[in-house]
């Protein structure tokens, strides 16, 4: 590819990342100015460029545009032994190509933008123009990566299912609707109906995509719109395989980001959580091991409270060193029309959450793939089956034992960097009151 | 990863893929069953694997259980030269997994699914099983995966947009509605707000991801929804640099097809497109060329009608050898509040469309990046400046030089599997008619 065009011809200019390649020369980097600071006889410069921030120095002479211009600069790249990456920049000139109209409201080149959640999400496009805001996304591609790299590996196939559709897959009252050419449609709240259908297609397969929650709950783990990490295994024997693919896949992405987003894991100053075997037990076993701990009384059998699921992580913790646990069989009560129960117990289902420093993260488990089991299934839960006739007709026509996950990225993100708001690690996030920018 | 468990310790299951390997070896295979071809004395029986179709033979004393029964098969590999692949199974025993409920009502294990487009997408969980329908997908895949690989080595950082937004990119009245908790907002018709001021912060992104357009045109070429691969640069000199990152990201795509989805292309029979310099054309040039060429008048001097869009790519290829055409400088009239005018002549912008087999895939160009340029357009095309503030700001707080493309993935597809309807690639298709499945 063509780098940048300028006039100065006989100067390459070069990438932040090749500038250690390149000591004693004369080299073009073009950038943001993101920070001067002015000393008595010359003035540090800091220049933001697509991944890096790379300091700079001029003499005073020199005139410098003010923050946030954007630049082509010619410098000399000279040893230093003091700075941290074993050069600094001696600017020679600097070519202006735009210049912003006002200083930014908040100050977004210091180490964090100190300002409330609030302030920081208002004015996301330029907040993220800081150094270790922008680190969060950057980092969140490697998870994106790693992910598909890994799902590439083992044999699945990728697929973009419609976000427009005639009916909700997760059902209850958190589904938005909208006008279809006179018609009612919703947002897909999942892609489960499509990448069932697509395990009987390609046995495996999985989608990165936007998924819509209708969700009243202003919380701090709650969006309205996310992206969710989705897979599906057909020819599985067990929801067990699916827990151990999942395993596999996060033990992949620790790898993946350590080995390819050093850079912002300083910068974040994150240390990965090691992931060897995750520790499972089941929904009952967690109620009663989290009431026994910590003497409380069982008030839902049904359903986790987020202060359950946080004291079971810290128990697991203790007891196992691992910051992850799955639980197990969940009742059937809380859990769709077609997830699969428990041959023995049906009042129990073959599935199974996984929590990650005191938050579900992911979702999953078997699905009924026989059309008899599920037509009957829907049945008992009051279900008019003539409307999912086109759900069922991979029942009809043969479907693999199946099973899959769904995995919020944002909060995984939240969860791996710390973060208790899941909005600190959603790009533009969507809530109850937020709908801009 | 642990492989499907069964009960037959000592003999392993395989891959398909790997079966060559196997030769004179007993292994386990894991499919549905595709197609049953009884002979005088033994069966043929295909078996659908995660991307092959295996040739088995069984001797007729075996029960085969019906078309779509998904099975563990233990075969022995034999050499075979009659057989395409060399040898062929030799079924020993059939373990069903699961049975279907009933045969198909259309006929899905044929070279291809002999029917309407009405029922092909009527019907399309059970004929994507099909092998030459899967295998538009997975080349679908190929293409997602060689446009990413591609984007990152050049720097772009992959980010995830909204898709739930208060106004449209675009403009118009194709922009579907949703009720946002008592408050108007939109489905995205594009990312082109937010990958703009992504631009701002990485300098190069990238999204591939779902959009909406409420079009009630019911042609061959639109859909309400559909995959759009968008991505933004800074730090342009020009617009023709954008064309020409999207120029090698086709040619690394059409390498990446070639080196990794070979079964996919023989089945397809599909000889890739060779992609050289894609020759240009300016609008005005073009509008004439195919008037004098075709003996033509022009009626409208703003934008191209369909069938001049394919004549224009005749003539190029007849002219050329290319099968794809830049087409730049658009009347500045149809195209939107963001696009940088040409500097000498404003009537003209910055911008292009690329044609590929005589349809437009790509729109692409060069934005504002100056904000008193940029409210003066607004302000110019009778906006209101004010309900633009989110989007204002990173013009106001300083942004490179910069333009983008959106390229729609299904028409892309089409193109290049030589579809004329662009439904034939999209896995769920949405049109005015089309909500289900």
């Amino acid at each position: 590819m063509e780098k940048f065009k300028n006039e100065n011809i006989g100067i390459n200019e070069v990438e932040a990342e090749e500038l250690a390649g390149h000591i004693g020369e004369v080299v073009r980097l073009h950038g943001s100015i993101y920070k001067i600071r002015k000393m008595k006889s010359f003035s540090f410069v800091l220049l933001r460029t697509k991944r890096d921030v790379v300091q700079c120095v001029t003499s005073k002479d020199l005139e410098i545009p003010m923050e946030e211009s954007c630049v082509i600069l010619s410098a000399k790249v000279v040893e230093d032994n003091r700075s941290r990456v074993g050069y600094e920049l001696q600017i020679e000139t600097i070519e202006v190509l735009s210049s912003p109209q006002e200083i930014a409201p908040i100050v977004i080149n210091q180490k964090i933008v100190d300002t409330s959640i609030e302030n920081l999400l208002d004015f996301r496009p330029i907040t993220l123009r800081n150094e270790k805001e922008r680190a969060i996304f950057k980092l969140q591609e490697g998870i994106c990566r790693a992910f598909r790299e890994f799902l590439y590996r083992e044999n699945f196939t990728e697929i973009h299912t419609p976000k427009i559709v005639q009916s909700g897959a997760e059902g209850g009252a958190n589904i938005f609707k909208l006008d279809y050419f006179g018609q009612e449609a919703y947002l897909a709240q999942s892609p489960q109906f499509y990448k069932l259908m697509m395990a009987g297609v390609f046995e495996r397969v999985f989608e990165i995509a936007p998924v819509f929650r209708a969700e009243k709950h202003d919380t701090s783990r709650h969006l309205n719109e996310y992206t969710s990490v989705d897979f599906e295994m057909g020819f599985i024997s067990s929801f067990r395989e699916i827990m151990e693919m999942e395993t596999a896949m996060l033990q992949y992405t620790m790898k993946y980001l350590a080995e390819n987003y050093e850079k912002e894991l300083t910068l974040l100053n994150l240390t990965l959580p090691v992931i060897e075997k995750i520790p499972s037990v089941t929904f009952r076993e967690a109620k009663v091991k989290v009431a026994e701990a910590y003497k409380r009384t069982v008030k839902d059998w049904e359903d986790f409270e987020p202060e359950e699921e946080k004291l079971l992580s810290a128990l697991i913790l203790q007891e196992t060193g691992s910051e992850f646990v799955f639980v197990t069989h969940y009742p059937s009560e809380k859990r769709p029309f077609y997830a699969m129960e428990n041959k023995d117990n049906p009042n129990e289902t073959e599935s199974f959450d996984l929590l990650f420093r005191g938050l579900e993260i992911t979702t999953g488990g078997q699905r009924i793939h026989d059309y008899q089991e599920q037509v009957a299934k829907m049945q008992r839960k009051g279900m008019n089956v003539q409307l999912f006739e086109s759900y069922l007709m991979m029942h009809k026509h043969g479907m693999p034992p199946h099973g899959g996950l769904g995995l919020g990225l944002e909060r995984f993100t939240a969860r791996l960097l710390g973060y208790e708001n899941v909005r600190y690690t959603t790009l533009f996030p969507r809530d109850i009151k937020r709908l801009v920018p």
